[in-house]
Parts: C-alpha cells; structure tokens; sequence
C-alpha cells in the first residue's frame, strides 16, 4: 500500500501522471470510463485479498470485503493526493496505512482486538 | 461527511473549482501552502469532533484523533474524486461513509464492537 504513494521522486512523477488523467475524468466521457474501469480493478484486487484472508482466517468474515476495499482505494487516492502538495515522512504515512488497515480489517485502530477480548 | 460530497450538480460544481486548486497545488507552491493550510483546517476540525466526542464517552479514549481526523479526509478527498466521474447512489455512499466512521471510532465496521464483547 505504502509502496505505491508518492513518496519519492518517480512515484510523485507516477502519481502526477495518473492525476492527469483523473483531472480530465469528469470532462470526458472515455477518461472517465477509463479511469472508474482501472479503480474497478483495483477494488476488485483489493476485495479479492480480503476474501483470501477470510479465507485463512485471518480477518474477520464480518468484515464486507467490497466495502473495505473502497474504501482502501478512496483513502489511497486522497492520501497520494495530498503527498503531491503537502509532503509528510514516510514513517509517518506508514503508521497512517497501518491504522486505516488495521481499524477496517481488525475493528481496532492499535490492534486492541486482535486477541479475543475475554479468554 | 455525506452533505459536501458531489452528489448532485451544485457540489459536484464545487468539488470541480476545489479540484482545480488541488490541480495545481503541486506545480504552485503558493497554491500548494493554501491547500494544505485548507486541509490542515478540516484534520483539525474532524480532531477536535473527535475529541469533543471522547470528552463525552461516544468514543473510546484510545482513538488518535488526529490520526483518525487525517483518514477520514484522505477518504473524503478519494470518495470526491471518485464521484466526478463514476457516480454512485447517495444511499451507497452513506453506507460507506458510515463504514469507514465506525469503523475508525468505534472499531468494527458493523457497530460489532459497540456493546462490551462480555457482560
């Protein structure tokens, strides 16, 4: 997750790229079915890695695999957004993915419940 | 959350003009500084929200307001993108929404977490 952000110069370029293409989205009609079709893929991606780790028991089968990957993906595109303009260490947006991701596939912001609450 | 996202024309005329600063924010520095001072206001606005609701025991005290106030506008800044150019009903959106603010404040995506796991 973190590994895609633009957190250094060839990402930022990689993600100033795709920005161009996602500023023209709403004006053209084939962008736009272009770029909702590759956000498509990714939450398809995303919700498939879920499904395996529910799979593996390894998140809770509660958890809504298509919801949590929009979710990842609208978080992922407004934090690489904001690197563009308002650049943060990359420690700190690793803590940052660490708590989406944990809160959306665990039910806890610190891991607080990864262990059963009562044993 | 839901009430500022482009779901109908007048917002998703002001996420266009706001979208056209953040456009250039990485090339302008000056456009860049007024930005992220703009999204330093709202993380501080959800923060102090979040607070506020710890103060009152709506939220657990081991939520990081300002980690948690950080996520919620990188998903809102994604989820605006998103809605430009692949609309999706206000109803679903809202579901999401919810998803993501129950997940961040109380721990599950569900409200699974939201009652003692033991009596």
């Amino acid at each position: 997750m973190v590994t895609v952000l633009p957190l250094d110069a060839p990402r930022r370029a990689a993600e100033l790229q795709g920005a161009a293409f996602v500023e023209r989205a709403p004006f053209d009609a084939e962008i736009g079915m272009a770029v909702a079709a590759s956000d498509q893929e990714l939450r398809a991606a995303f919700a498939s890695l879920v499904r395996r780790a529910q799979a593996e028991a390894e998140v809770p089968a509660s958890i809504d695999p298509d919801a949590t990957a929009w979710a990842v993906l609208a978080f992922m595109q407004g934090m690489a957004s904001q690197l563009t303009y308002d650049p943060v260490a990359e420690e700190a947006v690793r803590d940052q993915c660490r708590l989406i991701v944990d809160a959306l596939l665990h039910g806890s912001q610190a891991g607080e419940h990864d262990e059963p609450a009562s044993p």
